[in-house]
């Protein structure tokens, strides 16, 4: 294998005391913590978009990302020759899976059927690569929204036309996803919502929106694929609104169109600060319905309005992150895929190894921290505790519903007026700190 | 009637040019408007809590506002004797619906039955004085938030017993609303969430929430209350997160739980707002659900992070809110409750004079305006031909669902590549203005 | 001349009633309003970069607009062919002046001194044209953004050669502007700010910033420019900090420098909010410190958290502003910019002509709001009798400084407990809508 | 001494390892890093309003918090009563200083006089415990706006009586500072601010404040007070706008009206971020203008648009504080005052104790992670190496003002073009992460 890298070694656990910037501290990948290597735990996956496709632009400036290895062309051979470097990288940075969006991997041709052409020919070359690196695919997608005949949307495009070419590049990920043995197959909103109402018929948009998962269910039965589909959370940008602002609205629609049976999330870090609410709020709500998938691995910055996309380094995030996946029994067919960029002012190659190496490691001491608290189970107990007036009489009748307002009433009238006890946040923030 | 506001006249309507402050401009009660009285489109209610009970206080400092017919006391007897202040100012402001907590209306007593006594006997005063009036009752609701026995919630508190008391809240204040004829009882969420997730169990508390709304269900039927259910989304405040975040997030929540028969929503701009979501946005996602119920017509200030409950005086804001009502048929159980309050700096009665005035003739205006936007079409026409491949051909096959990915991907194959065509977002701006 | 956008008349005045999308409902250029006509008191300025160069772009897809009259490449020939589509659009929208980046006209080249030439030859053609039309430039500035070079900043830069090349530029664009004879000059943050103070030394990168800018007025004052400096409030973005993060951070550092004399401020609406402040609130804060010298004239979307630099159409908006510069005495060496640009999705020629028509038409009607409403006096009238108790007795000895600590003791305690006069908020609001 | 927190021990360091919720597990008072002991450095002070006067109340609810010594009344022997009880605290959590506002302390009586009277009778006695317990004052200040009188501000308030009332408050409890050996007095915003702009001159408030200011310079002076004058930055809550928005505004201020010899500033955590800014940004900004005093120790919430003045415990915060608490050579007048308080539900008086010894011990982590990065120096020597182009040739000739646009546009003419350097902004995100 050529060398695209060549002054970065293959990353190797050194411990802690380790000062070397090119290896883990924490991320011990056969290490077994609850009863699981932390590879199997972590799921790690890195993006073809951000490692290989991103240029490190901004609305204000064009690109800084040092590419040595890339022409600058939209060629299939510039995009061929991309792949072993990704493999590369791969390798080195010792992550098992990989995502992809269709037109990131493959050029935009001449006509549409070129387009589908020479991604049939890029995939042939991802697939040789796994083969020969034994690295894998978690998920796939499909770009519907950098070119301009996306700029109204994809499946709520107000054009007919617009929707059967989204359909038509949906239907050649997904075969290529289920090729590739992809688990999952990942519906990110793109510019699924609108630029102002004034223009919008929002509920025949959404109508159109449904229609078109139902193809992909149907298409994913029809060629036998049995990944997982997702739907991705996020408020907004590019739109002033995307439909599937939080995990809350697209349960809401998935519930409303009969999709939740063939649906999960993929929930990330900065698109649910992005929605004001916390990562730890997104993944409890989509755990609670039984629909928490996969996750974006990611940090956002709260003083500002956009989705940073930062490495995770947050200790206390990455915590709460893998407190939550614990308490869900792990990952089936998701993973933690880094949907992350380094800084535009860290443009050279080896800011990639540095980025993932601290989001990995970021995650390692979070899954470590997290697997102590649950087998402490001081948290647990804690609440298990709160709550404790619902395990027997009156707030056991609640919950079997043996109640009335009538009857509880009754009890209301019956009793002395109830003290309350304290909450103890800060009590159980203390709590946390001691396990840092 | 005694006159408790001496230097307030009632106020009528008078014309775009009068200049008197104690005049309405535009609100012409009997005029008609797209075939329907302005007094029957706007069904304007006005808040006890906001009109005879909000002190004006704030985090930083004590109450500032004037009462002179209050006399600070807690009692039964002053609960009684704010009654016919209120119902003069409905007169003089010419407002024929109010709204009421239980907990503002009447005072705690010493113990839960002295509590429900003294509600009986305020509701039997306003039963009184609805009949002298003709006022009526647009909806009822409890007050679950205030008490400190509320702290960590009511429907969602930790304590059972806690939960009983809630109950038999909702239970009296289900039975006033339904004595004094109102057409709703609605559930704000008060302190319905979590401060931190660190001592929460959100899904049981979910559920415990479910079952209560569920019990005021079955209690309405028993007694024969045939009044709409509504909720009322807001993201925060008092809590950090509050489950009712926003109309998604009730949508959802009413789907899984088997609610949205019973249930419509009572949207409020600054709520919406604060979600990150404009107001309109909010009552078309309730409307395409069929849910929209009833508006707690205010302002906020996009500037700052909590709930302002100003007055709605932006032409736009209630321009934009009535093509919303027009459009689904106007109101059947709800309407316009001004769920404002004056500045802490507007202390005096007269104050509250001018802050509804100013939001009446806001709503009036805007009512104008949307029915000839409405009825000139433009908007809705262009919409329309934005849309038309959708009416025949491929279009019309995706929305009957005579497609699939493969038939998509034929057509997408078999024609040129699609062109654009402008979302004219700065054309149709003008065009709004142009009604201004 | 030739004809670039064919099918557009020059905008004339129609008058309201007029329902030809291509007319002036409202700006009547030559009609005379508070004894000056409505051109010279807006200064309307159309900026080269939206109106010629922004491809509507964003950072999830590329450019949508549809510019005939460019053949896509960076060549000279290129540029030098948009200067004359450039005035005829000034010339149908019926602008006078406009204001231009050197980048933006001009190409970068293969040496620094090859792109000076280019640029001298592109300002030649601007000349050209400025004396063939008439129109003339309201301020010039250099991009000192875009390049990767200055991907750290460029007067803030942490390379001396990347500085002396952010100085180079500014020599010759502001040689441009004197030589095309703008009345200003305006240095906007660019990416003078920090990704993060983990890397950042920030005095001595404010340091550096302050003698750049004193080098701009050394070098104005020696080649004879007379035009105003400006500089131009931002928050945030492209830098997670801008050091001119509002216009009191501004004056702080103008104070701090010795640079007060020298500079004034060109407020942007949309940079006020994402800075958290109102416009009127950035404009009275640079009026009393004598520093408001021109406006960037667009809106912003306070529901997002990026600068989305749409037209300005509320008509609330614009009154508040012409309010402010009416009562600052005109604009002087300043002037609108409308720093606006269309959605992605108006890609079409046409829509920058509804986008510009809709910006004028508001600041028109805002105009002649704000004149009617000094006019009147009636909000001058309440404000300074709000204040009378400063314009005599202890209060007046205040304003003189005749006073101590002791003596407003003995004044206190000498006098009955001040009583509370309303701020009648809500009635100003009021009377403020009456004028509508 | 009597026993007003019966189950609560003096809090004591038992080390990481200790379980014992009520000792410390990292601060250390008497252990020396850095060259001083934590005691020193930290300088905790304990804020007497929320510590002995927040009833844990929010716009929603009345307080919750348990106080068994306070018989609820505002009277003076309630006042006095529980001084007693605040020095307990003190003890046992082992705080050597304080802050107070003066009608937090004694109550407001039926004359100013009385008042006054009242004020100095419970200074005697904080004068008396502080000799008895060995505590000190850090600072004190004045509640200018609790009381209605202040609903309009007092230095900025429209009515000159009031002004006169707000400055006799300061007279005496500037006064009283003085008396308890306070190091320092600050002026918190409070009221100074707007509703509305709509009945505000702005100009004519901000000069009336700074004379205030300059009164209280001249009145210390004469009384031979020589602690250090602070004014607090905050953008919001409760007036729309509050003058003393951010660090910036405040150094603005200071600067126009002559005051910043006179001034430092007293930065809080949760006042930083609602202004948009991260506590670093405005400790450095502080520091840069040599104004950097005391600190206000909290956090907040930033997906809240409100102060919720919670307890600082994210080891990431307070290690960046101390970084640059160390950085500027320590605290001398100024110290880390908790300006925090417990959550509503947190209200016993137990959470007092749970809340403190979490924000020492976070503080005490803080200062020995800082400590340890300083003395490493790696951080310093990457951003000194970053600047090292400014150290020699054209950069140092840049810093001592030898170069003109002329000569650094012939300089860039000469020289290649710059290339770029990684920020390396992960790299060194990894590297802090390493000393956690």
């Amino acid at each position: 294998m050529s060398d695209f890298f060549p002054n970065i070694p293959k990353i190797k656990y050194e411990g802690p005391d380790s000062d070397n910037p090119f290896a883990f501290k924490h991320y011990n990948p056969d290490e077994v913590v609850a009863g699981k290597s932390m590879r199997d735990h972590l799921r790690f996956a890195a993006p073809y978009w951000h490692v290989m496709r991103n240029p490190l632009g901004d609305p204000f400036g064009e690109g800084t990302a040092l590419t040595p290895w890339d022409d600058g062309s939209d060629s299939l051979d510039n995009a061929l020759a991309r792949v072993p470097v990704f493999f590369e990288f791969l390798e080195k940075i010792d992550i098992d899976l990989y995502c992809f969006h269709d037109r990131d991997i493959s050029p935009e041709g001449k006509s549409l059927g070129e387009t589908h052409e020479m991604f049939g020919r890029v995939v042939e070359e991802f697939e040789k690569f796994q083969k020969e690196t034994g690295k894998g695919l978690l998920w796939g997608t499909a770009c519907l929204f950098g070119h301009p005949r996306y700029a109204h949307g994809a499946a709520t495009s107000p054009s007919a036309d617009v929707y059967a070419y989204a359909a038509s590049q949906v239907k050649h990920a997904l075969e290529a996803t289920h090729r590739l043995g992809g688990t999952g197959y990942v519906f990110w909103g793109g510019r699924e919502g609108y630029g102002a109402l004034i223009n919008t018929d929002m509920k025949r948009e959404l109508d159109h929106l449904a229609r078109f998962l139902h193809l992909a269910v149907d298409h994913a039965k029809k060629i036998g694929f049995e990944g997982q589909f997702f739907i991705e959370p996020k408020p907004r940008e590019p739109t002033t609104h995307q439909y599937d602002s939080d995990a809350a609205a697209c349960l809401n629609f998935l519930r409303q169109y009969d999709l939740l049976d063939h649906f999960q999330l993929n929930i990330e870090t900065n698109h649910a600060t992005l929605a004001g609410h916390t990562m730890q709020h997104e993944l409890q709500t989509a755990i609670a319905a039984g629909a928490l998938g996969s996750i974006d691995a990611n940090r956002g910055d709260e003083l500002l309005g956009w989705d940073t996309d930062q490495f995770p380094t947050n200790i206390y995030e990455t915590t709460s992150v893998m407190i939550e996946v614990l308490r869900m029994g792990g990952f089936t067919k998701g993973g933690l895929n880094f949907d992350a960029k380094r800084r535009r002012e860290s443009h050279e190659p080896e800011d990639l190894f540095h980025a993932h190496i601290g989001g990995m490691d970021a995650f390692a001491r979070g899954l470590k921290i997290a697997a102590k608290i649950i087998e402490d189970g001081k948290f647990a107990s804690f609440i298990k505790e709160r709550y404790a007036s619902f395990d027997s009489g009156i707030g056991a009748q609640v919950e079997t519903g043996e109640v009335s307002l009538d009857s509880l009433d009754a009890h209301a009238l019956s009793i002395e007026a109830p003290s309350l006890r304290s909450g103890r946040q800060e009590y159980l923030e203390n709590l946390l700190n001691s396990y840092l």
